[in-house]
C-alpha cells in the first residue's frame, strides 16, 4: 500500500479509513473527527491545564494573560497544572497497574487450579525468577509461577518503606540508583496511587516541584507495577513472542467469514476469543461461513498479533471504521481505548458489541464475562453471538475495502536477541553495538502510542519514520503506533529496502539473513502492546549495561507522535525518568504554566537526563530527534 | 456572641471575620472571598460537571442546551459526569483513606518502639479488638494493638476478593448484606482506588450506572477505610474524646502569649506541637511571652480540642483572617483544607507558616517534618521558630477581634453513652430512644462538613440548625461545621435554652443533670473531626440495633449545608450508602446529567435508602428535612 498525503481534509493518510468515511457519510454516521469538528473550539483553558474543578469553590481558572492569577485557594497556575497533570499520570499508571494485577491475579489463580488458562510461557519462568531473587531448584514451573505471582502481590501488600520489589529486581540498578537519591522510589504502587490522589486533593500539596516529583514517582509504577510487571506476567502466562508473519488494515477482514474483531488492552480476553474461534469453527460452517476471522484493533490486537499471528484491522481511530465495513459480526471489548461510541454507531449495523470486564461496560452492548475461572465458557458464548449475528448481516451494507499490508510481529527482547545471536551467538549485542559504533546505525528511536483526532490519522507516526529510517535509525514501535506503520508496509522485509538508509539496511539485511529469513528484517520491529513498551525499556537497559554507560548518554529516544490516552503521558514520565529524551507530538495540558513546562522540557535533564521535546511537525521533530542522537553519539565519543 | 445576619455582602456572619475583612482591605491583602470574585463567571460546563478532560483529544465539553451531545469518543452527558462525579469521590476517599494509613503506620511503629508517641487509648482497645475478632486474653496493650494495627494493613495487602474486614467488623450487619448484594463491597481498598481511577481513564467503563455504583464503593471505602479506621486507631494511639470546655472564635488568640495555630487534619501533627507547646513555655517566657498559646483551625484543631479542649480560633473560611489578626506567630499545618494562599498572606506579617507532611509542602513555608519517628525533634524546632517569629511580631499589626463563645467539645460515643448511662445504666440508648418515641425528640440530624464562598460563611449551618432545634431536632456536629456552631453558641449548655425546643431541652437538661453537668447538654453535640463522622455513623447504627430496623427507617437526616471538599462527597456517598437521607446546601459538578441527578436524589433511595437532598436555603432544607423525619416517624408508626 502506498503511503501518501491523499487526504483531502486531514483527518487520515491511510486510504480504507478514507474510503470506509465516504460509507459512514452516505449512512450518514458520525465518527470521532466529526465529534471532534463538533467540539471546535475547545477550551482553552483545559487546554493550557489552567482550569481546576479539584474543590466544589470551583472550578477555577487561571488567565494566562492577566487576571485571575489564582483561584478561590489561592492556587496559581503553576500549582494547578502540577496538581492536574499528577490526577493524569495517576490516571494513565492506574490503568497499567491495573491491567498488569489482572494479570497477576490469573497467573495465580492459574497455580491454584482455579482458572482456565494453560500456562504456556516456561520459558519466561526461569528468567523473571532470576530477576526476583526466587530458587527455582528442584521445583516445578507452576510452583516457581506461583511464587513469582505471590511476590508480584507481595508489591501490592508492602507497608513498609521499601521500594517495590518489581522495580528493583527489573529496573537498571544505575537508574535505581539516580531515582533513590531523589526519593521518588515507589513503595507499593497501589499506596502511591492512592497518596497521589490524595496530594492533588484541595488544601494538601501546594508545591509545584513536589508534584512534579510525584510524576515522576507515578512513572516508575507506570514503567515497572504496570509495563514490566505486566509483560513479564503475560509472557508467562501466554508465552514470549516470536517473529510472526501477518497482515494490517481493514482488507483482513473477510466477507466470507465471520470476523470478529478484539479490541482493547486484556490478552487473558482475546486469547480465549482466539482459541474458541478455532475450536467453534464448525458451529460458523453450519451457519453458512466459511470460517471465524478473527482480527485486532489496539493493543488486545496487538498482544494475539505477537502470539500467533493475528491479522490487524486497524488502530486506535480505525475502530469506528471497521464496524462501517458492515462486515464485523463482533467487536470483543476489554478495557482501554474502546469509544463509548461503538455502540451508536455498531446499532446502525447488525455488529453486536460485547462487553467483558466489569469495570468497563456500555449500556447498549452485550455483557459476557471473561473471568479466569470461566473463561471457556464466556469465550463460547462469545463466539456463538458472533455466529447468531453473521447470519442477520445485511450484504448490501457490506464494504470492505481492500488495503492491507504485510506485517511482522513477535520482536520480544528474547526474539531480537536470539536473531543477534545468530550473528554471534557469544556476545550476541556486539553486531548491534559495532554498528552503533561504525555508524551503520545513527541510533535508535522507539516510537509507541495512539491515534490522536488533533492530528492527522497515522502521518506523523509514517513521516517521522520514513525519515528516521533514511537516516539510519534503527527503529522499534508498539502499540498503535506499531499499527499505523503496519498498515504502510514499515514493519515487512520489503520495507527495509524502501525505507532503510544504506547503513541501517545492511545491518538489517545482515541479521536477517542470519537469522534465516532469506533477506532483511523489517525496518521497524513491532515490540509488541504499549504494556510492552517494557520490553523496549529492556532492550534499552541492555544495551547501556553493555556499554557500561547510563541509558542517558546512549543515542536513544522515545517519541509518541499521536499521543491521546493518559496512559501515553505516564508511560512518558516513565521514559523520561530512564533518561530518554521523549518526543510528543502534541503537549499534554501544561503549558498555561511556564514553570512546569520548564521542569518537563529542560531542568529535568539535569535530573534524570531525560527530558520531553514537544514537537508537531513531523520533519522537525525528526531533525530534532537526530541533532539528539548525533549529540549523544558526540558524548560518547563516536 | 449573637448570630445576625449584620453582613452587608454576604461573605460570612462571623462578626470577628468580619472585623478583620476591615483590616485586610486596609493592609491591601486578598482572601477567598476576593478571590472567587475574580473568578466569577465561574465555567458553566465545569459546574454542571460536562466538562471532560480525561484524554488529549479533549477537553470536550457537552452543551446541556443542544449540540455537541458527545465528546469526541462518544461520551455523552452522563458518562462524562458520572466519571467526573468518580474521580471526585476518589479524590475524597483516597484523602481519607491515607489520613487513616498514616495513622495505622504511627501505631504499628509505636508497637515496635520505633515512635515517640506514647500509647494513650488502652480504653478503646478492647472493643476494636472484640470487634475485629482479636483475643486479648493475656495480652498487653501493645501487643494486642500491634495486632490490630497488622489487622487494619491486611486489608491494605488483601487480594482475595472478600470485602475489608475493617467494614465488615464495623458496619451494620443489615447494612453488610445490602451493599454484598449490590456488589459494592470493597475489597482492599487501594486496589478500589486504583481501579476507580482506571475505570475513569478514557475508553474504560462506558457506563454510568456501573460508574455510580463504584462511587457508592468508594463511599464504603471512604467510610471504613478512611473514618472508622482513622477514628478507632485515633483514639487507641490519642484516647477517646470526653467531654471538655474551650471557647471558640478569634477571641481565644492572646495577644500577649505566643499564638500557634495547628490547621489541617492529623492529630499525630497536632497533639505534639500541643506536648511541645507546653514543655517549651519557659523558652517562651524567657522570650517575653506570658506562654504558648495554640490554637485549631479545621479538623487539626478538632482533634486536639476534643482530647485537650485547644480553643478554635476559626472554621476553613477564617483561616487566612486568623493570620491577618497580626497576632499568629506561626501556622502548623498536615494534610488538607490549608490554602495555598496563606503564605502569601502570611508574607505580609511576622507569621511563619510550617509545613510538616512531605505530600503537602508550600513553596514559601518553612518544612519541618513530623514523622513517627522523629516527631519530638521536629515539634521542638516548629515551636523554637514561633518563639522566634513572636520575637519579630509587629504590635502595630496587631488586632485580635474579641468575640468567642463558650464551646464543649468531646461527644465520643463513649462519651454520649457514658452519660445516658447516667440515666439508665442497664440500658443507656433506653432514655434517649423513650424520648424519640414520646416525641420529646423528634429526631435526630448529624450536621458535618466545610465553609464554602459561594454561601455565606456560616449563615446555613447556623439558620439551619436554628430551626431544627427548635422543633426538637437533637443534633451532633462535626468538622467546620462543629466549628461554624461553636462561634454561635450551640455547643454550650447555655445554648440550649436559647435555640432548644421545649421537648428537646426537657432531655438535654435530664441527661446533663443526671451526668452532672448541673445544667443541660449543649443543644448541639460536638462529635469531633470530619473522621470522625464515623462516631456519627456508630451512633445511628447503635440507634438502629437498639430498635431493631436498618438504619435508613430511623428518623435521622444527615447535612452539610456548606460542603466544598472531595471528601465532603465521599462522605456523602457513605451517608447515602448507609440509608440517610443527605441534605448538601450546593450540588456537586452533577446537574449536567439528568440520569445522576435523578439516580442522587430519587432513584437511589430504593437501593439503599438513602438518598442526596440539594436545597441551597437554610428554611426551606429545614423544612425538607424536618418533613422526613416526620416521615420516618410514621413508617416507624411513631
Amino acid at each position: 500500500m502506498e503511503c501518501t498525503k491523499c487526504n483531502e481534509n486531514g483527518r487520515t493518510i491511510d486510504p480504507a479509513v478514507q474510503e470506509l468515511f465516504k460509507k459512514a457519510a452516505d449512512e450518514g454516521i458520525d465518527t470521532a473527527w466529526d465529534r471532534y469538528e463538533q467540539q471546535k473550539p475547545q477550551c482553552g483553558f483545559g487546554e493550557l491545564g489552567l482550569c481546576c474543578r479539584n474543590c466544589l469553590q470551583g472550578p477555577c481558572r487561571i488567565n494566562p494573560f492577566g487576571e485571575p492569577k489564582t483561584g478561590v485557594c489561592g492556587a496559581d497556575a503553576d500549582l494547578i497544572v502540577a496538581r492536574n497533570l499528577l490526577r493524569s499520570v495517576t490516571g494513565g499508571t492506574a490503568s497499567h497497574t491495573d491491567h498488569a494485577y489482572s494479570a497477576v491475579q490469573l497467573l495465580r489463580l492459574m497455580t491454584e487450579g482455579k482458572a482456565e488458562y494453560p500456562l504456556k510461557g516456561a520459558g519466561k519462568i526461569a528468567g523473571v525468577a532470576a530477576k526476583l531473587g526466587i530458587d527455582t531448584k528442584g521445583k516445578k514451573d507452576e510452583e516457581v509461577a506461583r511464587e513469582i505471582a505471590l511476590t508480584a502481590l507481595a508489591d501490592f501488600g508492602n507497608y513498609s518503606d521499601a521500594p517495590m520489589k518489581w522495580l528493583t529486581a527489573t529496573a537498571p540498578a544505575e537508574r535505581v540508583d539516580v531515582w533513590g537519591k531523589l526519593g521518588i522510589l515507589p513503595r507499593n504502587p497501589d499506596r502511591e496511587i492512592r497518596r497521589a490522589m490524595h496530594a492533588t486533593a484541595m488544601g494538601v500539596d501546594g508545591s509545584p516541584m513536589n508534584l512534579l516529583l510525584a510524576c515522576l514517582k507515578s512513572g516508575l509504577i507506570d514503567g515497572y507495577a504496570g509495563l514490566h510487571l505486566g509483560t513479564d506476567i503475560q509472557d508467562i502466562i501466554f508465552g514470549i513472542p516470536a517473529p510472526v508473519k501477518t497482515e494490517a488494515n481493514m482488507g483482513v477482514l473477510d466477507k466470507n467469514k465471520i470476523n470478529i474483531i478484539v479490541h482493547g488492552h486484556m490478552p487473558e480476553v482475546s486469547e480465549k476469543v482466539v482459541e474458541w474461534a478455532d475450536k467453534l469453527s464448525a458451529e460458523a460452517k453450519a451457519a453458512g461461513a466459511e470460517g471465524i476471522n478473527i482480527a485486532g484493533i489496539c493493543c488486545s490486537g496487538n498482544e494475539v498479533l505477537m502470539r500467533h499471528g493475528v491479522p490487524l484491522a486497524g488502530n486506535f481511530l480505525s475502530q469506528e471504521l471497521a464496524v462501517i465495513t458492515g462486515a464485523v459480526d463482533a467487536m470483543v471489548v476489554d478495557v482501554q481505548c474502546f469509544m463509548p461510541a461503538i455502540t451508536k454507531v455498531a446499532s446502525c449495523y447488525h455488529t453486536r458489541i460485547i462487553t467483558t470486564q466489569g469495570i468497563a461496560q456500555l449500556p447498549d452492548a452485550e455483557h459476557i464475562p471473561i473471568e479466569p475461572e470461566h473463561a471457556d465458557e464466556g469465550a463460547q458464548k462469545i463466539i456463538r453471538l458472533a455466529i447468531e449475528a453473521y447470519k442477520k448481516r445485511d450484504a448490501a451494507k457490506v464494504s470492505i475495502p481492500r488495503h492491507k499490508s504485510e506485517a511482522w510481529g513477535g520482536f520480544s527482547v528474547e526474539a531480537i536477541v536470539g536473531a543477534l545471536s545468530k550473528v554471534d551467538a557469544a556476545n550476541p549485542l556486539k553486531p548491534l553495538v559495532d554498528n552503533i559504533v561504525n555508524g551503520n546505525i545513527k541510533g535508535a528511536v522507539g516510537v509507541v502510542g495512539c491515534n490522536n483526532v488533533k492530528t492527522t490519522q497515522d502521518a506523523f507516526h509514517v513521516e517521522l519514520i520514513k525519515e528516521l529510517l533514511a537516516n539510519d535509525v534503527l527503529v522499534v514501535a508498539t502499540g498503535c503506533s506499531a499499527q499505523a506503520l503496519a498498515k504502510y508496509g514499515f514493519l515487512c522485509p520489503e520495507g527495509a529496502q524502501k525505507y532503510a538508509g544504506k547503513g541501517l539496511l545492511a545491518v538489517l539485511t545482515a541479521v536477517g539473513e542470519a537469522a534465516g529469513l532469506g533477506g532483511p528484517l523489517p525496518p521497524v520491529l513491532h515490540m509488541g502492546s504499549c504494556v510492552d513498551n517494557s520490553r523496549i525499556g529492556d532492550l534499552v537497559g541492555a544495551l547501556a549495561a553493555y556499554l557500561k554507560v547510563p541509558i542517558k548518554d546512549l543515542p536513544v529516544v522515545a517519541s509518541a507522535p499521536e499521543l491521546q490516552h493518559e496512559k501515553a503521558i505516564s508511560i512518558g514520565v516513565w521514559a523520561v525518568a530512564l533518561g530518554l529524551m521523549t518526543h510528543i507530538g502534541l503537549p499534554p495540558p501544561v503549558l498555561g504554566s511556564p514553570l512546569v513546562s520548564k521542569v518537563l522540557t529542560a531542568d529535568i535533564e539535569g535530573i534524570t537526563g531525560g527530558k520531553f521535546y514537544v514537537e508537531g511537525d513531523a520533519h522537525k521533530a525528526a531533525q530534532g530527534i537526530l541533532a539528539h542522537i548525533m549529540q549523544k553519539r558526540k558524548g560518547l565519543g563516536l
